[in-house]
C-alpha cells in the first residue's frame, strides 16, 4: 500500500492508524478533549516525599502503565536516569516511554530498560546515538511513535496519549509544588513542553535541586497540578543545556548558506515591520540571526516576535529593540534562560500554544518565517531530518512540520555532507512534506517549490540570488557525491511517524545487517 | 427532612442532589475530570468579529445553552449588559445564566432576561439589591444555584457546570485572543475567574476597549482557548471597580472591631515569621490590614503571603517589604491593579488555585488566618452572608466557605447592626458552618469556638481580650435589639445553597408577601 505521498505503509499500519496523511491543510474540526484523573489535596499535606522511590510508590506506577519526561535539559538532564534506575530496580515493567525527547544522556538507559522490559513502548520526538542504532537494528519488538513537538500535546488532549505519571525536572518547586525554571542552578528558561504533562498527567511527580519557601513565584507549573515533589542533588548540569546548539559557526560553506537565507528573507515579500520568524539552532541558524539582525538595524525593520526554541542571538535582538517579543517554548542556552528571568517581554510559552494544531490556534499559524533544516530534501521538497544516509534513526521530528506551515519556509542544508547527497531523488523517510515547504537554500543557490509561482517571479529578478530548478540541484549533488547504493531494510517496521494531526505518513524499516546482505 | 446540620431541606431536594453536606473535612477523592469540545483553529483566521452579534451568530449560542461572564469589573461592568442585550434581542431563550458573580450594575437586566424567558436558570456567588427581592419574592420558576468561589471551579472541572460560551471582558487582547488585565483603560489586575472558564467553556469571546498587535504579553488568557474578539468602546468604568470596597473607614465601632480582630491576630499562635493571611474587603477589613502591618513592622515579623481579593493596603505591605507575595484572584481597587503591572511578587492566580476543593491542592489549605464578615453568626458558629433580616437575598457566599478553613478564621462583625441583631440562635440561611469558624470579633468582645479549647486556654490568659461565651453574646445583642420577629417564609424553595464541595447545605425560601400574612 501506498498513501497520498507515495510511501510504502502496509495496509495493516493504515488500518491501525485510521487515519491516512491527507494534506498539509488542515480543516477545522471539533474535538472532545480528554482530561486527568485528578485526585484532590483538600488540606495543607506535605507533598515533599523523602525520595524518588516513596514518590513512585505514592503514585501507583504499576506495570503497563505510561510515563512521561521534558528533556528540557537536554544533554545535561539528570532526571531521567535517576528516575529509570529506581523504577528498574522496583521491577515495574511494560512502561510506555512517552518523553518530549530524549536525548544522547539517555540513550544507555533506555536500551537497557528495552532489554529488561522495563519499557516496551517508546513515543518521542526523536532518538540519536546508540538508543537510533539499538531500535533502527531492530532491539524492541513494537515500534516506536514519533511525533512533533505540536503533534505530542494533540495526542495527549484527544487521549491518543495518555500519560499516568510524569516526572518533572525543574530548577526550583516549593514543597507544594509550584515550580518555575528560571530560577534554581540549573536554570533552563521555558518549561513548554513540561507544561503539557503537568496539566494532562493523571500523576505529576516534580523533581528539583532548589527547594524554596512557599509560595515560590512565578508559577509556571502550578501546585494544583502537582501530587509530590522530590528534592534531589541535582536534576542536571545547566552547561550541558546548549551544548552543541549554541555554537557560532566558522565554517565557510554554512556562512555562505547563512548568507543566502538572509538574502533570500530579505528579499521575499515578508520582510517589513511586524514580520515574524523561527530560525531554530545550529550553527548557521545562529549565523542567520546574526546576518538578519544587521540587515533589521540597518533597514529599520522590527519583528513583531521570533519563536521556537531560543537561542542568547535572539535574546540579543529583544534587547536591541530589533524585535517586540520573544515566545520560548525551550531555551537553547544559558542567556536564553535567564533572559526569561529578566525580560518582560520574553514569555514561556507552552508546547500546546507553540504548535498544536488541535487548540484555537497556535503560534505558529502566525509564523512568517521558518529557518529549517535536513538531512535530506527530494525532488518533491519533502525532507527528512529522521533517518541517516545508513537508514538508522539519527534525528527528531522537533517542531520541523509545525513551523513548516510559516508563510515562508526556508530549507537551509548544505548540497552534500561529506560524501552524502541531501538533495535526492526520494528522501529515505519522509518528516515534512514538500507541499509546506517554500525555498531550499543550498551553497551553490536555491530553488524553490514550483508551486510557489509568486516567489519564483520575485526571485526571478534578483540576480544575486541564483535560482535553480530542485532537479538541477539533485543533479549537482550527484555529480559530487555520485549515485549512492540504495539502502537496504527489512520488511520490519520499528518506528511510525506521525504527521502533526496524528495521521500516519511515513514507517521506519529495520535496516538489514552486513550479514544478511551476504547470505 | 433535616440534614447533618438541621437545615430543613426537603427530601425531593435532597434525592436531586445526591450528596447531602457531611462535614467540613474533606477527604481526598479521585475525580476525573471534564473538558471542553474545542473547534480548532489551523490557520491565521482573523477571530475578530465586527460586532458582538457576529461573535455571538457564530459560537452557535442557542436556546438551552450556558453561558459565562466574570464579575471582575464590579459595578463598573459594561459587558454583561451589552452581550445580553444583543442575545435579548436575537431571541435567544432559556438559557441558564452562569457568571461567577451578579453585581448591582447588572441587576435590571437580569431581571428583565429572567421576564422574557432569556435566562431560566442560574448559578451564581450571590446577588443582591433589585435582583435579590425579585428572586426572593419567587420572580425566576426555577432555584438560583449558589456556590463559592472554589465550588465554582470545582463544579466546572467536574461537568457539574458546563460552560457553553464564555463572554469575558477583557482590559487587552490582540486578534488572536491573547489577553490581560493589566494594560489598558480599565485594568483590573487579575481574571482569576475568567481564566477558569476560558479553560472549560466550549466557545470563548472574549471583549476588549484596547486592542494592541499581535502577540500581546503578559499572557492571562491564550489564544489558545480563545475563539473570538470582539472590540467594544468600553467594557467598563475602572474608577467603579471598587466601589464602596475600599473606603477606609473612620466609625468608631467599626475601628474598635478592627483592632480587636488585629489582637486575636497578634496574640494568636499564628502571628510569626512566615504566616499568611487573608483579610478581605470593606472599612474594617481594610484597619485590620492597617493594625497589622503597624504590628508586623513593630515585632519584625513577615508574612509569607497574602491571599483573596487584594485591595491597595495589601500592596502597601508587599512594597513595604512586610509581605513576601501577594496572590490576586481578584482586585478590588486600582492600586490593587496597577500593582500586579509592576510587581513580580504579585501573582495572578485563577479560582481553582485559590480555593477549588477538588484540585491537587489549593491556596486557601496553606492559609494561616483568614478575616470574614457575616450578616449573621448563631450560637454554633454558623454563619450567614446571604439573606438580610427580611430573609432576602442580599449578599454572596464569594470565599467565605473557602477561606473558612484556614487554621484561624475570624468572623469581624458588629453585634448588632441598628435594630438588627448579628448574633442569633439560629441563622437565617447557613453559608459556612460553624465547625470552620473558630473566632467571632465584636466590638463588645470575642467568642472562641468551643473546639477550639486550645485558642481559649491561650486567650484566658490574656486581659485585653475581653471573651465570651457566643450564648453570651448572643444575648448582649438580644438585650439591645429585642427578639426579633420570626421571619415569614413560604414552601417554595427559591435557591440551593451548596457547600464548597458541591453538597447541598441549605436551601433559601420564597419571603410571604405581607397580603399574604394578613389574609
Amino acid at each position: 500500500m501506498h498513501n497520498k505521498q507515495r510511501r510504502s505503509i502496509p495496509s495493516s499500519v493504515l488500518t491501525k492508524y485510521k487515519k491516512e496523511f491527507q494534506s498539509v491543510s488542515l480543516s477545522p474540526q471539533t474535538i472532545q478533549r480528554c482530561a486527568p484523573k485528578v485526585t484532590t489535596v483538600t488540606n495543607q499535606t506535605n507533598k515533599l516525599m523523602h525520595s524518588i522511590k516513596e514518590a513512585i510508590e505514592k503514585s501507583g506506577l504499576k506495570d503497563g502503565m505510561t510515563i512521561s519526561f521534558h528533556h528540557h535539559l537536554r544533554e545535561g538532564d539528570f532526571v531521567f536516569n535517576q528516575v529509570m534506575a529506581v523504577i528498574r530496580e522496583m521491577g515495574i515493567k511494560e512502561l510506555t516511554l512517552a518523553p518530549s525527547s530524549l536525548t544522547n544522556t539517555m540513550n544507555e538507559m533506555v536500551i537497557e530498560c528495552i532489554k529488561d522490559g522495563t519499557v516496551t513502548h517508546i513515543t518521542s520526538s526523536g532518538m540519536r546515538g546508540s538508543l537510533g542504532e539499538f531500535i533502527s537494528h531492530g532491539g524492541m519488538d513494537n515500534p516506536v511513535i514519533l511525533r512533533s513537538h505540536g503533534n505530542r500535546p494533540r495526542a495527549i488532549e484527544s487521549g491518543e496519549l495518555k500519560i499516568d505519571v510524569a516526572f518533572l525536572g525543574v530548577p526550583t518547586s516549593d514543597d507544594y509544588g509550584n515550580a518555575n525554571a528560571t530560577v534554581g542552578k540549573s536554570v533552563f528558561g521555558s518549561l513548554g513542553y513540561a507544561k503539557v504533562d503537568a496539566q494532562y498527567a493523571d500523576k505529576v511527580i516534580l523533581l528539583t535541586d532548589h527547594l524554596v519557601p512557599y509560595p515560590n513565584t512565578p508559577i509556571s507549573i502550578p501546585q494544583t497540578q502537582v501530587d509530590y515533589v522530590v528534592e534531589v542533588e541535582a536534576i542536571g548540569d545547566p552547561n550541558k543545556i546548549g551544548a552543541g546548539a549554541t555554537r557560532f559557526t566558522k565554517n565557510p560553506k554554512e556562512l555562505k548558506i547563512a548568507e543566502k537565507v538572509k538574502d533570500v528573507i530579505v528579499h521575499s515579500p515578508y520582510f517589513k515591520d511586524g514580520f515574524s520568524f523561527q530560525t531554530g539552532t545550529g550553527g548557521a541558524a545562529l549565523a542567520v540571526t546574526r546576518y538578519l539582525a544587521s540587515e533589521m538595524e540597518e533597514k529599520q525593520i522590527k519583528a513583531s516576535f521570533a519563536l521556537g526554541g531560543i537561542t542568547k542571538p535572539t535574546v540579543d535582538l529583544l534587547e536591541k529593540g530589533l524585535v517586540e517579543k520573544v515566545l520560548d517554548v525551550q531555551d537553547f542556552d544559558k542567556g536564553a534562560a535567564e533572559g526569561m528571568a529578566r525580560l518582560e517581554n520574553q514569555q514561556e510559552i507552552d508546547a500546546s500554544f507553540y504548535a498544536d494544531p488541535s487548540n484555537k490556534g497556535a503560534v505558529v499559524n502566525q509564523l512568517d518565517v521558518a529557518i529549517l533544516s535536513a538531512l535530506e530534501i527530494d525532488t518533491n521538497f519533502n525532507v527528512n531530518v529522521m533517518t541517516g544516509s545508513d537508514g538508522v534513526l539519527r534525528g527528531a521530528i522537533g517542531g520541523h512540520q509545525d513551523a513548516a506551515t510559516a508563510k515562508l519556509t526556508i530549507i537551509s542544508a548544505p548540497l552534500v555532507r561529506g560524501r552524502i547527497p541531501t538533495v535526492v531523488n526520494d528522501v529515505t523517510t519522509l518528516i515534512t512534506p514538500g507541499k509546506s515547504i517554500d525555498v531550499l537554500v543550498t551553497e551553490v543557490g536555491v530553488a524553490i517549490n514550483p508551486q510557489r509561482k509568486d516567489l519564483i517571479a520575485i526571485f526571478e529578478r534578483i540576480p544575486q540570488i541564483p535560482v535553480f530548478t530542485i532537479e538541477e540541484l539533485q543533479q549537482k549533488a550527484e555529480k559530487i557525491v555520485g549515485i549512492p547504493e540504495p539502502l537496504q531494510f527489512t520488511d520490519r517496521i520499528v518506528a511510525y511517524v506521525e504527521y502533526r494531526d496524528g495521521s500516519i505518513l511515513d514507517v521506519v524499516r529495520q535496516v538489514k545487517e552486513f550479514e544478511e546482505e551476504r547470505s
